[in-house]
């Protein structure tokens, strides 16, 4: 497993491997590895003949008042989970090395972007869609693998990907699960025993008010989410949203595939999960 | 030489050519091709295992009252010019196959853009970024180029090449003029014999007034280069602009190497030009 730090260094050995014939994976991440992660580097492992992981706190992607500072960044332990699990390249720049103090280019999605998590991270989109598309010419990947928790920003990168004819195919993979039903986050990193106790009910309520989902309309699906979430202490929602799972519009009760979508905080930490539901 | 409408179909076929081996290059037109494109074909030819000249009057690089609709495209003396110069591949997509109404996704370069041209054509820059970088993802080109008449174009796809990571290498190649001096373009012919004379005289005076030019002031320049320029009836200037050669920012005496850049109106075709000065 060799660890580069240099953009144009990385781009030359995977240039290096697409003439060879090489079939290249990335999995892009921000680090504090968890097991979605890992399902993700599996999956590349499976597809690839060179994986490559990025780690990488972008912080174009955060807001002012976010937690870019604090995000955790637990490097010895990320490199040895990607070394476990027989990662080829681990992508890890300096700030300065992505963002210069001179950059100045932005991808704007000019859908699905200020709706769901878009309304309360106004330019937290232009900052992923930038350092995926980045990261894309980087690497030369043919796969990339995201994860279907951060269900927005899947979508997001997918129409980039379709719109700018980008090669890269782009690779969903399911939400992993604590035993309790948390979506494993690198952010569940802040939550305490009691908090994870409180977002473990999270999920038991998507599934809860998902029975029966063919007989209920949206607008009832999506309040007595509202309802379930509010009864619980220490739950904040900041959304709780119904969306066509292909392109996160608006759905009505004869929609064949949909997201039931939520983000809440805790404490001082915002989760967010979803389900997907089709008749 | 293979005509290719689809864009899907062109990166399947250039891919295969970059796992062979072959280094690609673009050269990016809306059409109307003339010795300024012949030079930028010949140079691929010369560089290059595979050429692929893009013909697209791109929709989104125009302004709401310019001249996109009357823009010329004489697509079998196109082709021909092509085929004379051995060009491989002509990619030539309808605006469905590029900007589908559901196209979403653009690319902003927040520098560069708000000055010369762009103070006039607010969105053009925006529009030349988009595409650009489709064509280049289309293409898997390894060399694309660019004119220097179009000398802001070119300094706005470099630094969205360098921030995005593109692996494309951008090659400026000269301005081509036609014997009365005027810098050939596709909107030549859009000028009466008598507005071509008219035209042939912007290239004479930025000659006339960069002689001694390592004595002069900037501002001394642009004011005689307007002087100039207004003498002349039948010709109105949009801008006189004198900029750094390295990214357009505002120049003084001592700056090394900078760019006397001038766009005018003759009847109501708009042209540009501009001279490169080097102490």
């Amino acid at each position: 497993m060799k660890v580069i730090k240099i953009a144009s260094q990385l781009q030359k050995i995977a240039f290096k491997h697409l003439k060879n014939g090489d079939n290249i994976g990335l999995v892009p991440t921000m680090g504090a590895l968890h097991q979605g992660h890992e399902s993700l580097i599996l999956k590349s492992k499976k597809n690839d003949d060179v994986t490559i992981v990025s780690i990488f706190v972008n912080p174009v992607q955060f807001g002012p008042n976010e937690d870019y500072l604090k995000y955790p960044r637990p490097i010895k332990k990320d490199l040895e989970l990607c070394k476990k699990n027989h990662v080829d390249y681990v992508f890890m720049p300096t700030v300065n090395e992505m963002f210069p103090n001179n950059y100045k280019t932005f991808i704007e999605v000019t859908v699905l972007q200020d709706i769901m998590c878009g309304k309360f991270r106004p330019t937290h989109f232009r900052g992923v869609a930038t350092v995926v598309a980045k990261l894309l010419n980087i690497s030369c990947a043919c796969n990339a693998y995201f994860g279907i928790k951060d269900f927005q920003q899947l979508k997001i990168i997918e129409k980039m990907v379709k719109d700018l004819n980008f090669k890269t195919k782009i690779v969903p993979c399911p939400i992993v699960r604590e035993k309790i039903g948390l979506a494993v986050s690198s952010r569940n990193l802040y939550l305490s025993a009691q908090e994870k106790e409180t977002g473990s009910k999270i999920y038991k309520i998507l599934k809860e008010v998902s029975i029966d989902f063919k007989n209920k309309s949206p607008h009832i699906l999506k309040q007595s989410t509202i309802s379930k979430l509010n009864k619980i202490s220490n739950i904040k929602i900041d959304y709780v949203d119904i969306v066509n799972f292909n392109d996160l519009s608006s759905v009505n009760k004869s929609t064949k595939k949909v997201v039931l979508a939520v983000a809440v905080w805790i404490g001082k930490t915002r989760l967010i999960d979803n389900i997907i539901l089709a008749r």
